[in-house]
């Protein structure tokens, strides 16, 4: 595949049928009375209960149903969501799956996430706490196995998967004006820009994204690919990646509008979440909801749309640590 | 009303329509692999997501619903859940609505649910901790405006609407073998297992109790009502109460079998809900989970069903306090 056309995505959604699961919608009509200045109604996609937990899931299954040679298996160097979510889908398909994992991670990688790839029957394999570490890790895995490696999000099947969120969405409410997504390396921000404007062409796409790691916003105001500084440090820990030369240009494309929303914001948006939608989100999930409650300019430019989609990205979250709100309040 | 026929449960669901929130089913594959020891498959209801996060607003809504005289409006000596969805309910009907409440609950009554009411526009009463104040106070009420006293659970047209759960759950899964549900007073209980088993004479019903609160569970024995002794003390703050003379009659002619659980096993079942389906309960609607967990006599006498039903009430818990695990591990 060269590029993401909105028939990819489609048929990445027929793939993904029986397999991933078409996760619910909410409203709340607190929200809306407190954050929908006029008559703002507010949807919740929950991809909390997707399969692991989060839409990982989704690109990370296509990715695998479209392996040229399967059975050599597969490789990631994420410890995260995506870790998590190839390990299932390489065992749904019975294929062998290895997982670069930096040791020592006290944040990004919640021990949650490890136990669960391990659970799936996958190889993790650690490495020193650098990049170059985790690609030389990767190489070395690929020429020993022929596995094949699958990036997080810098890959044409993988956002084909993630923008199936945003096909199921518009499916389940048609009439959204805009839909605002959380943005890290772009893989969901861009599947889901494409697939939303094919179905229709006058809906808004939006990025939320945290202050801290603000390589989105940076690289639209500039009009060219700005990666963040060196280890940038937000609560929204799925969000630091900078995006890559295969999400970018769809972004710059697509996306109409981003906005960024303080780590205090954040957790009071996961709070609202968590206590008044009953579901349990990670932090990186809370950026789109901090974005609608906080931000003034998105208030201020999205004033006269009705129906606002936000999608909660994911639920791992490692419950035994004290939560974000009780140590900051 | 003299007793709760299924045909009334029928009508308290059509009063409901559209008003109460149609709960969503949820499966999990890890529950069924670790706890399904014969391919059993779990389902678990989630009133979480009903009005105001937890079942009681089907039967204060169909009470309001049902009143003589509702412009005087109402009057209840609960501050939990059922203050909180009589407050919404008389809201909805913009009839007055008041609460006794007791001073100082340490955990009775979180401030959240506290906030609520008052968002709902109800008016509290304060009185002291004990039981005669506050049948003092709500007769106060009564005298002074003829609002009609709507009892937690000890009132017929609050069991029918509590009813309607199982209406509504054999709707999404008509083969259920059995539901499991959480006793306290025994509003849900009772009126769920009329509706159940009128639809199918078959199912059996279930209910998970704490073992520090254990009525349901001595009254089945010694097949006579007996009371909770003084101030039982649980996690489960919503069980504490006693079955009324309109509730036990029903459960000891409906209800197949009683299981109890420790305080240790609530939490950790707690604990699996927000972790691994990621929805926010509190530990009341947890106990039907900890019996499924860890009760060995549920498991020996359910080993041949294969679709088990379980009823999560809710999901209004203080989670700016430590959650329970993260004191107790």
């Amino acid at each position: 595949m060269q590029r993401v056309e909105f028939e990819e995505i489609l048929k990445a959604k027929q793939k993904l049928k029986g397999f991933a699961n078409v996760t619910p919608v909410f409203t709340n009509s607190t929200f809306n009375k407190l954050y929908g200045e006029n008559n703002t109604n507010f949807h919740f996609k929950a991809e909390s209960f997707q399969k692991v937990g989060a839409f990982k899931f989704r690109g990370a299954f296509n990715a695998v149903e479209n392996l040229e040679n399967s059975s050599k298996g597969v490789v990631t160097h994420s410890s995260g969501n995506h870790g998590q979510a190839l390990s299932l889908a390489a065992s749904m398909k019975n294929i062998p799956c290895y997982v670069v994992e930096i040791r020592l991670v006290p944040c990004n990688a919640p021990k949650v996430k490890k136990d669960a790839m391990k659970d799936y029957g996958a190889i993790l394999i650690e490495c020193e706490p650098n990049l170059r570490a985790r690609e030389e890790g990767c190489a070395e895995i690929i020429k020993k196995t022929g596995a094949e490696l699958i990036h997080p999000y810098n890959n044409f099947h993988v956002i084909s998967g993630q923008g199936t969120i945003a096909v199921e969405f518009l499916e389940q409410v048609s009439n959204l004006d805009c839909i605002i997504l959380p943005i890290g390396g772009g893989g969901m921000l861009s599947g889901c820009s494409i697939a939303a404007k094919a179905i229709n062409p006058n809906i808004k796409i939006f990025a939320a994204e945290p202050a801290n790691a603000d390589d989105c916003y940076r690289s639209k105001k500039e009009g060219k690919l700005v990666k963040n500084e060196n280890a940038p440090r937000s609560i929204a820990d799925g969000l630091l990646t900078s995006m890559g030369d295969r999400t970018w240009p769809i972004i710059m494309r697509n996306v109409d509008d981003v906005f960024i929303v303080s780590e205090t914001e954040i957790i009071d948006a996961m709070y609202f979440v968590f206590e008044r939608l009953k579901i349990v989100i990670e932090p990186s999930a809370a950026v789109g909801v901090a974005v609608c409650m906080f931000n003034s300019e998105f208030k201020k430019k999205t004033s006269c749309l009705k129906n606002v989609g936000i999608v909660l990205s994911g639920g791992n979250i490692d419950l035994k640590k004290n939560l974000p709100w009780q140590i900051v309040h």
